[in-house]
């Protein structure tokens, strides 16, 4: 095995093996772009020194100075030669770009020597300046002390010499500083100061390798799914400087608008200036356009470079370069990142451009594009100073502003009162604050992951939401929030960012959706490559119509529980579960009854055809019960009994683990009255817009499903019903089960046999497959992901393993029995990519998820059939 | 099809198809014993009738037709036939005996004019006495009318004539009854009572058939597991006389004795009577004894006929017989009931007597014969006058009576002041109730299932529980029990069945334990046919010493979390749990590590080299935390800490589903410092007795895992801890896995790599795969018995469709990568005769089970060989 390769030796091709950076470097060499010379030493190599105990290997070493000699060769520079010293920089590169996630050391080479002797034919100042920099960041990156301590130094320094800016700082002083910082070096390590070019190469390289596994390097990894032991590759490349005179310059080339998409370069330079002056903002970089005019051959050179670039990495760039003397280096070129619009536009202008076809196009843009599209966002320049109060699970997308409310009933109060602004914040939400929820720009719960109540109705209405911030205290009695250094009182402006879990304090502009002409042509494009079905998880007339407008091909999803919340119903539904006969529980229930028809007249009509899946009433009865005290006091009056047989009632219907009580088909057993009425609500509604013209595809869902009695029970309760009420005898509807327990995934040719559909709802499914509850395991969650045991969220990506095994076996069975049973999931993993590309080799007709998300899921749906 | 068979078409062999007692008709009147000539209608009659509506087909009444004519022709009567009438009983008779749950018709095909000539050659009074019951029975069992109706217009009728026995009553008096009785038939059904014997035949067949379906008979088989779909057989057989004269007589016999075993005939008899009579009590039957005196020869007969038909049967025999005019009569003979003392001792003597082989003694023996043997009884007689007040789960068997302790602490108070009849009664117990569970002769609890805390608990004891007595309100403030009709006080009496469920009033007297010489006997037997290991769930010494006396071959589950319950150590948990941070916590932990390497000690002391599987901490966190207000503030002394921040822990260590929440292997991955200190302990205490000379087989079980990682991260601290504290490099103790969790079924491949062993939770395996918390599913479970929907408790057997499925495939997946792992079960159903029958066929190698039910598993466990 080789472990080192010249840029020559390398191409595009070698990502995997010399990380993204590596390969492009080679590419470009090899495309005879001016690039810095130099070598890459490759993943192999990294992944070889953890295996081998953080030792470097003495084949590598070999490589390594194999290698050395080449570049020495290439440049005419040699390491530790005092005339024409061979000075390099020493970068990171995984794979896939984590930017600013590892370590980098620049001006490796330098020591006492070269630098006295260079001082005599380059500026003297300059040389000391590099020296220092290097001396501050081998100790911080390879000896990984504080940068405090170097800090403190230079701070002392200036202001014994009353001067701020570095930029002030003579060569005596910089000299000095030399002196400083190689003193403390030697305190801190109790060795001098290396001089030996080759040895700080070796310390430098191993430490790129260690910083592969720093905190915020696993953390980047861990939230973007990038696995444990793919390692880095190191790019060892003769240093040029931007900053050697006023001839020379740095900056930074997208090219096209990184923000818009727009077909333009896009970008900034500063001249005598290293690449972290741009980042320091100690000095306002220049843009892009004015190069032409100050240095128009170099910018002419770099648009021909950065089209041509384009063109061979058929995508949009993102380039570093820096000018020495007058001369232009390309360091590095990469896939530039760009919001979800700009990436839209590109790939659409792309695509007339024939640089790319729709099929890579559409492989190109993530459901973060996607997402970007439809939720309104935080500009991340407006957050630059604002204070991350928390960071929890992003569990709705989109962004909010707005005034602190903590309980439903003041957010009703004061959207009444004229406010829009609100953000409802609570330790965990009910079914009874979705009023509140809705009228609030954003949500953000103390408990419960991506699947509690607060993060899925969330995600249905297309409301920002964070949930799981642990890390905020509520005293709700008080109405504030205690984070770690202060409080937040109701009525404060907070901002919340449902993309990716942050919280801040006070006020932030939100962008509008950016739908554009663009995004509707992508949209078709996806269409036309979606082979599964993709419904909508949708209740209501409104959230079928925006299931609709974003390109829902039916309802997989209507929980009928939703129905129940509005006041005058939740007031007989609550009178229904305190019903202690049968014959009271029906004439609540006859009292229902009208809504209900009224409820699927409307989406029947909304859907006009299309398939509408209801599924039967599902949560435990507790959760339709007033929890406060005033709450219970007020049905007590209404319902005209005594507060304590209500209370007595709630205390009964309490469950040790109510995920796994006395829910979905169980109630129905139970209460096979409350089946009969939704089926009766279901068939006269169907009857109803039947006599309109409207056409109705209905399918009936019988949730929670274990054995094959439960589905035939619920089954004849629903057929007996058609029959009363209905005066044809064709019976053009089908009764489907859901699979969310593991038993009947294991039985699912018995169920099979009775079911026209069967629709896996992940999320229950999964829970009961890990014995994860949903709402608890974000406590040890944590612990799983920092200690690399688990490195995805089951809830948000399918589990293949193990959830996707036992899907995959209930799929095949159910057909052996049932050719022609239609196959369906609906569960907030119906929208990931990672998981529809498996469904979809296993056979599934549709996945069914929230009306926003919809665009989303057909794009993963669509690359599911281009992977195909 | 042929749906009905004389007696001499049948035998015993075709049990299924003409039920128990039809079969034995036909074996005994083919045997040429004096039986009553008659036929059957069959099994497949009735099930055809339930399929085709509650109709009896043209197929049936054709074949009934002929039947008919036939026994007409073998009695030389006829139906209807005024002289010489054919008089018939009309009995059910299913599969498996059903004692009293389905209906009975006697002298069936009078009328009229057939009582009217009757009457001229046979006593009046006699006749028209049968006439009245056929006519009130006839009411009853094919019309349904309520019995009181007849019963009053009887009452009132000798309330008039002033007097109180049925025998008093006249000719005359009996002809108006039957005048009256008529004619309230008449009112009720509308129209007059049937005077065609083939008439009334065919509605009393039907009759049977739906009384098949009714609700004792379906309560029974739910209790019994027998199927809803067998059906009954029906038995028309001729009627003989009890009651004809004082030469006639009737009466039961045992062919040994029932209660004790014995082998001597058992029974009692009554002359001049009918069966009723002796059931009745209103006068006192005779012993068997006193017929040899009485009628000799009739005594002679029969005492050959009964070692005739227990020769032939092979087992003990309950036979009726009837006395008609000096004729002895067989009316029925089956396998009778016993005791589990007299089952035992049967068996035993018939090996001796060569009847029988040890298989055939082994399958007959059940585990309630066992159970009986092992745990304290009630005495039916003794239960006669007292009031039930619950009929709960049988959680833990055996009887008790004491007084009512409401909380473990009073119980705890009361035993220390010497009383020793002492129930605990409890909304439901948990972790701090151990000590008093264990000063108690029984335990009831409100709320829990065969599987809660108490359940589980008490059977580890040996103490008699009954649970989810939801019938049952409990004051606890004030110390008071609301039942039904009335309340018990702190200090009252009551009775507790654990082995039926039953809780009664009032102290009621209990039978010591039985084992006896034969039981040793028969469990030496058991243990030649037993392959599979039978290990004990035990946490102590005292249980340890108790399974081995019992035959337990090794430890299956040690459940570490038992052993912190002390005062001294659940303090020392306590501050753990309470601990912010890692050292704190290694402090107290730390102290903790003494009491854990004595109580392996112990273990590994008492099992000398035989297998013990130890645990690693598994329930959630918080079950350790004290609950009262009292307690809460003891702790917050004890610590110095404030009661707030206890509370606020405690609030923070709640869960919504603690079932699959932060437990078993999460904690050890979210504090590894728990685990280091387990491992310590056990390797500390195996090097102690070790050194000693005392051999140890050890494994340590890692419980809840669902992914490999997990497991692996665990093992890795196990093995780095025995390195650190080892001498040896010896790794002479194996790690493994429990399957618990669906995924860890579904991976078991993946584990079995890491694990030298598996053991499956059932419990738990169960609960997540059905989707059933177990302690709330009694709520909904009793609706799904009574619909049908389920006929057995997955909780008590093993699912084999679902949960078999998975554990099937799971042990194939792990044998096919590790060829040699120990495969276990430690579960409730690890003791039960259907699940271990599963499991022996599909490669387990050992079972766990409290020790109490030892015997019962061995037995399982050779009855499991045998079939095989």
């Amino acid at each position: 095995m080789k472990y080192i390769y010249s840029f020559k030796e390398g191409n595009k091709d070698m990502r995997e093996l010399l990380g993204g950076k590596g390969a492009n470097l080679c590419e470009m060499t090899n495309l005879g772009l001016p690039v810095p010379r130099g070598f890459v030493v490759s993943t192999e190599a990294c992944i070889n020194y953890y295996k081998s105990d953080k030792i470097i290997s003495k084949k590598v070493l070999n490589e390594l100075d194999k290698a050395i000699a080449n570049l020495e060769i290439e440049t005419g520079k040699r390491f530790g030669d005092k005339l024409n010293p061979l000075l390099v920089s020493v970068r990171s590169g995984a794979r896939i770009s984590m930017p600013g996630m590892m370590d980098t050391i620049l001006n490796l080479g330098l020591n006492d020597e070269i630098v006295r002797e260079l001082s005599k034919t380059i500026d003297e100042r300059f040389v000391y300046d590099c020296y220092r920099r290097f001396i501050s960041m081998y100790s911080d990156v390879v000896m990984n002390f504080d940068k405090d301590e170097f800090e403190r130094i230079l701070d002392e320094f200036k202001s014994e010499r009353h001067i701020k800016l570095d930029i002030e700082l003579t060569t005596d002083d910089l000299k000095k500083l030399v002196f400083l910082f190689k003193a403390k070096y030697h305190t801190l390590a109790g060795t001098p100061f290396p001089n030996e070019p080759k040895e700080q190469l070796k310390e430098a390289i191993m430490a790129v390798f260690r910083s592969w596994n720093n905190e915020r390097a696993k953390y980047y990894r861990k939230m973007n799914n990038i696995p444990d032991d793919w390692g880095t590759a190191v790019n060892i490349q003769e240093m040029v400087y931007g900053n050697l005179n006023n001839n020379s310059g740095t900056g930074v080339l997208f090219s096209r608008n990184p923000a818009t998409g727009e077909n333009k370069l896009y970008g900034e330079y500063l001249m005598n200036a290293q690449g972290e002056d741009i980042v320091a903002g100690t000095r306002t970089p220049k843009s892009i356009e004015n190069l032409e005019k100050e240095i128009p051959n170099i910018y002419k050179d770099l648009y021909s470079i950065a089209k041509k670039l384009e063109k061979y990495y058929k995508d949009m760039q993102d380039m570093e370069f820096t000018i020495e003397s007058g001369k232009l280096y390309i360091l590095q070129t990469r896939n530039g990142k760009r919001t979800g619009k700009a990436a839209i536009k590109i790939a659409i202008d792309m695509i007339k451009e024939k640089t790319i076809t729709k099929e890579e196009a559409i492989s190109r843009i993530t459901s973060n594009d996607i997402e970007g599209m439809l939720h309104p966002t935080f500009n991340s320049d407006d957050l630059k100073n604002k204070t991350k109060i928390a960071s929890g699970i992003a569990a709705s997308p989109g962004a909010g502003s707005g005034k602190v409310y903590f309980n439903a009933e003041d957010v009703i109060k004061a959207y009444d009162e004229g406010e829009r602004d609100i953000i409802l914040v609570r330790l965990e939400t009910s079914a009874e604050d979705i009023e509140g929820m809705n009228k609030s720009k954003a949500v953000v719960t103390v408990r419960g992951g991506m699947t509690s109540h607060a993060a899925v109705v969330a995600r249905t209405m297309g409301t920002p939401c964070v949930s799981g911030c642990e890390i905020l205290k509520i005293d709700e009695k008080n109405k504030v929030i205690l984070y770690e250094n202060g409080l937040v009182k109701e009525g404060d402006y907070i901002s919340v960012d449902g993309t990716n879990g942050n919280v801040y304090l006070g006020k932030v502009p939100t962008s509008s959706e950016n739908t554009s002409s663009e995004f509707e042509e992508f949209m078709k494009y996806v269409s036309e490559f979606s082979k599964i079905q993709v419904r909508a998880n949708a209740d209501n007339e409104k959230d079928a119509k925006k299931a609709l407008s974003l390109g829902a091909t039916g309802i997989g999803l209507c929980r009928t529980e939703h129905m129940f919340f509005e006041e005058e119903r939740i007031f007989n539904f609550r009178k229904m579960i305190l019903a202690s006969k049968v014959e009271e529980r029906k004439e609540v229930l006859d009292k229902i009854l009208p809504y209900q028809i009224e409820d699927f007249i409307k989406l029947f009509e909304v859907m006009n055809g299309l398939p509408v899946t209801i599924r039967l009433l599902d949560p435990p009865l507790h959760e339709f019960l007033p929890k406060d005290e005033n709450e219970i006091y007020k049905l007590a009056l209404d319902l005209n009994i005594s507060k304590q047989s209500i209370k007595s009632r709630i205390e009964e219907l309490k469950e040790f683990n109510p995920m796994m009580g006395h829910r979905g088909v169980r109630l129905g057993i139970t209460f096979p009255e409350i089946v009969q009425m939704q089926a009766k609500a279901i068939f006269k509604a169907k009857e109803e817009v039947e006599s309109k013209g409207i056409k109705t595809h209905l399918e009936i869902m019988v949730p929670l499903v274990g054995t094959e009695k439960e589905l035939t029970y619920i089954k004849d309760i629903i057929n007996n019903t058609y029959k009363e009420i209905s005066n044809t005898k064709e019976h053009n509807y089908k009764i489907g089960t859901m699979i969310e327990v593991p038993r009947a995934a294991l039985i699912s040719d018995s169920l099979a046999k009775d079911a026209e559909f069967i629709s896996f709802g992940t999320n229950d499914l999964t829970q009961m497959t890990y014995g994860f509850s949903r709402d608890d395991a974000g406590k040890f969650l944590d612990d799983y992901y920092d200690k690399g045991i688990m490195d995805f969220n089951p809830f948000e990506t399918l589990d293949i393993k193990g959830v996707g095994s036992l899907i995959k076996d209930a799929i095949l069975k159910a057909k052996k029995v049932n050719k022609n049973i239609e196959i369906g999931i609906c569960g907030e993993q119906g929208a990931d990519e990672d998981s529809i590309n498996f469904l979809s080799k296993i056979g599934i007709d549709y996945v069914s998820c929230s009306p926003y998300r919809i665009p989303v899921a057909k794009l993963a749906c669509a690359k599911a059939t281009i992977d195909k």
